[in-house]
């Protein structure tokens, strides 16, 4: 099942996405659940499913807004230096527990909208990465059972201004500056992806390949990820994990590769799909 | 006025605090506002003071649990490396742009409940800090502008696990264990305390003191902060900035002066009162 968070011109709700057609879940459910998070955090996607299966959707795809997956997350933790490649081309060392740095919900749009170069900023780089969406929370979640904690997956791009990421030793400013993230268009529920399945990245912009990887060159894996995130802090139903870029980042080309009005990006996930986004200057 | 959230057996709140009295603001003004970050958001500080200038508390405050002063903030921004004594302690360099990291929620508590040493670490370390809580949101504020978005000021004890902030070079994990840090008791309006005013911020352990500075010794000031922190996203009402800690820290001593159960950290501030927590194990 595919679940998006989406507007229209009357309202902000969610649903299912099938043959182009978006099926509303907030209204097919009497608004008893206000948004995705708490459709995952009621653990209703049965429910969601028996009122999707048959007939016509609600609106046709192409006339939503599509939001990012979760409008609000809890938590957003991103997984830094997590393929090697990437790794050797900042000139980094791997570290034997992952890092972990944060993104707000505010620095996120949705797959479709545009994703904003800030005027204080001419290195506005690409992430492509596989984000993990937890469905039933937990606290030092063994890696055995990290699977079964996990809601599904998407695609997310931590779109990353790098002059600002530089500042100091903290990367949070540069990872955070309004609507330079996507993360989309949907999530694939886990039901559909089997735990540790092989899940091949892509990333383009402008038509042309720039990343490209597959979820086995992970250096800290997905279920480790999460054992370790949840041993220091417990994460909640919605919570967001971005998984980590592979190499072939724009600051680290010759000459460096960055995004301007115009361009477009893309982060393609096999067994998910694809988030694409027009790159604009902020108003 | 002094401002704080809370919760007694029957309800979650937030109200006034005067005379050693607790007036209940949810009960006084109907539900309209559910949290203090909503009485914020609708700059509805005046209609509080109007229905609890006279008469009687609801409560007296020894009996209430106070809890952390805005108890689910969208944002929370901790500056690091703010004081100079606690730069050459930890033989860093100061930076032209303040070093910015992130806390969520669920790392803090409310004032008297205990601060939680995890099994994983023997490393628990105080950071006593002066919190500037948000009123007016906005974008790309200017420094002289900066006072006017101010609601508050608080108490904070940024309490870290240093061993795990060191695993990488990204410190989130090792500032975001579970109640960990401390936020309280309660935020003085920033009516009665002037744009600048200069603080002193005490931190003792055990009733011994251990850091002492004031705000005239901070790197980036109070409006130089917000101005950056606005440039790369919007704040919004009722967020947290964690202003930066002096020197005087645990782990820079010789010997290393850590937290264990038993203890008592308290951060004192005097235009505003004194953050006091209990130290426990995490059971």
């Amino acid at each position: 099942m595919k679940l998006a968070s989406f507007s229209t011109q009357q309202h902000q709700s969610f649903g299912v996405v099938r043959n182009g057609s978006v099926f509303d879940l907030r209204k097919r459910l009497d608004g008893q659940y206000v948004d995705l998070k708490a459709l995952i955090s009621a653990n209703a996607f049965a429910e969601a499913q028996r009122v999707t299966s048959e007939g016509e959707g609600d609106y046709p795809l192409a006339e939503v807004t599509l939001e990012p997956v979760i409008s609000n997350p809890q938590q957003i933790f991103c997984v830094g230096l997590n393929y090697a490649e990437h790794v050797k081309e900042t000139n980094r060392e791997t570290t034997e527990n992952p890092v972990i740095f944060m993104r707000l919900p505010a620095s996120q749009v949705g797959a479709g909208q545009p994703m904003l170069r800030p005027p204080e900023s001419m290195q506005f780089d690409y992430e492509g990465e596989i984000a993990v969406i937890i469905g039933r929370g937990g606290r030092r979640i063994a890696e055995a059972d990290a699977w079964n904690h996990i809601a599904g997956y998407s695609c997310y791009n931590d779109g990353s201004i790098r002059d600002w990421q530089r500042h100091t030793g903290q990367w949070g400013p540069g990872k955070n500056f309004f609507r330079t993230g996507a993360f989309g268009p949907w999530m694939v529920t886990s039901d559909e992806i089997e735990p540790n399945a092989v899940m091949t990245l892509v990333t383009r912009l402008n038509g042309v390949e720039v990343q490209r990887a597959t979820t086995e060159m992970l250096i800290h894996g997905i279920a480790k990820q999460i054992a370790y995130l949840s041993t220091f802090t417990p994460l909640f139903p919605g919570d967001v994990i971005v998984t980590g870029t592979p190499g072939g980042v724009g600051a680290k080309r010759n000459p460096p590769l960055f995004m301007k009005a115009g361009d477009v990006a893309e982060v393609e996930v096999d067994r998910i799909g694809t988030l694409s986004n027009p790159i604009a200057d902020e108003a």
